[in-house]
């Protein structure tokens, strides 16, 4: 085994990269805009030029086992990226882990943000040793990546682990921008807690720090910060995030009765506020065989790297 | 690998063995009642008493390559019956594969029920060389069993894969077994079949062959039989049923994006009266990337000996 891996956390506006030896430690990084190459060939040319004195820095290519890359839509199986829409190289699949594994001489993986997040705290993180736990992304949207047996679960075509659109409401669940009603990231994610928000300010005369900012700017972080302020609306919608999140860990343990649920996100920096409604919902609706099995644990990994902690955890499977 | 396995299919009443070869042939069979043995070791006894005159005609034990035991509560990890409440050895720990692999001379595996179906499926039927599907079972009960990556999900405590009691309706429910609400299994199981039959015969008086059958006696077959004769209210029935189930499985999509979904049980047996409510709710839930991927199959294993083989399915990995 060689003593680093490349990590890409490839992101709309940034493409971070990072060196890491198998002890979490970022030795040495880098980053190029994702925009303005041009041609995705041109990208790749970029990036690369990038690499090259930071890679010479730990020893060169020799020294390294293989880069894993954290992309939206990065397909484990094809190693292409398929139709995201936020890059910057249309709707095509794009074979980006083939087309850096030839210019630099070593293999790639890719899979999605969630996916890398789960191999990342497997490596480096909370669930370092353990072999069937869920790892749930609390960002923009819900992400989630399953690992079980000490495999990610990947699927029949590369896109498993879409826990975010699980319908935690069935019947008049809030519009969903996949074009469905009542997903769980339409609740817990940083745009759902927003969005309770509003909805709670609008139907209530309740006083609430909340009421200081303008309605339609209301964010996530602003509950949060509300909330631990001790203000009474900012927890309730903590509480009914948590408590909403945690039923839905509970049927997904049905799938594979997990040992850990690990969470990820802005809203999980709200510590115990999120934490304490999320182990309630989950106590109060687990499966009785399950109960007490599953612990509920916070991402392990440093928030400025763990998507290219996570991303570099695909490429020690090389 | 030698030519034949054993299965043993123990139910509450019966303990049906099958000998089998890899084309699922069940070359020799014999049955064992599982109750009236006294103490576990002679239930084991017996058993093998009767074993033996099978096995001979096979050729001898140096035939068999191992024992799978289907049992409710069996646990693949363990290899121990926990806490079964139909057999008749009390709420303790039975390690029963031990029991059989000592008295044989075989390695024996265990699983329950559903997932020995998944099993089966996969090694003669349906799931013929899948590596990502969801086995659901619909009996009394909704069993299931998952398949990722060619490998049965167990879980951390070999528990997992209870999607019968994912809650598919969150809010006002139906009362479950389990002591909680709105489980799959009280809608899609017989019983739960046979619940709405009851819950509209009382609520409607729309004409319907069954109304000549006492409320109470019911059955999810006799909704399958009236659907079958063009019975519009059992129509309907089947329809709810189906809608239901193949929402939920658009939901379960969202955690290994399988190949296919595999029905096992009675209701199946009405054919496109319950696979195209299934299809259709299916494909009215299911989120855009794995729209049009899973196909909804139905189990190609012989009723009569799908425990046996699928039991003995486990003994191919041994």
């Amino acid at each position: 085994m060689k003593p680093y891996v490349i990590g890409l956390d490839l992101g709309g506006t940034n493409s971070v990269f990072g060196i890491v030896d198998a002890n979490a430690n970022v030795v040495a990084q880098t980053s190029v805009k994702t925009r303005g190459h041009g041609p995705v060939e041109q990208y790749v040319a970029d990036c690369v030029a990038a690499l090259k004195p930071i890679i010479e820095e730990v020893g060169g290519i020799n020294k390294i086992q293989g880069m894993g890359i954290g992309a939206p839509n990065g397909n484990y199986y094809t190693n292409c990226i398929e139709y995201a829409p936020n890059l910057p190289w249309g709707m095509e699949e794009i074979p980006l882990g083939k087309m850096f594994s030839e210019a630099l001489g070593i293999p790639v993986a890719m899979t999605n943000d969630a996916n890398a997040a789960a191999m990342g705290e497997m490596a480096y993180g909370a669930a370092k040793g353990m072999k069937n736990f869920i790892m749930i992304t609390l960002g923009t949207g819900v992400g989630s990546g399953i690992v079980c047996d000490g495999k990610m679960v990947y699927g029949s075509d590369g896109l498993a682990g879409e826990l975010g659109h699980v319908r935690v409401e069935p019947h008049n669940g809030r519009e969903c921008g996949c074009g469905r009603t009542g997903c769980l990231e339409t609740y817990c994610s940083a745009t759902g807690v927003a969005r309770t928000a509003r909805e709670i300010i609008e139907t209530s005369d309740a006083p609430t720090l909340l009421r200081e900012i303008p309605l339609d700017q209301i964010e996530s972080k602003d509950v949060s910060i509300a909330a631990g302020k001790g203000d009474e609306v900012a927890k309730s919608i903590m509480d009914f995030t948590g408590r909403l999140l945690g039923r839905a860990c509970a049927d997904f343990a049905c799938f594979n009765s997990p040992e850990a649920f690990i969470f990820f996100g802005g809203l999980v920096k709200a510590g115990d506020l999120i934490m304490d409604p999320i182990r309630k919902g989950y106590e109060e609706n687990i499966l009785k065989c399950y109960a007490g099995k599953a612990k509920m644990l916070v991402s392990q990994l440093d928030d400025a790297k763990a998507a290219v902690l996570g991303a570099s955890a695909l490429a020690w499977e090389l």
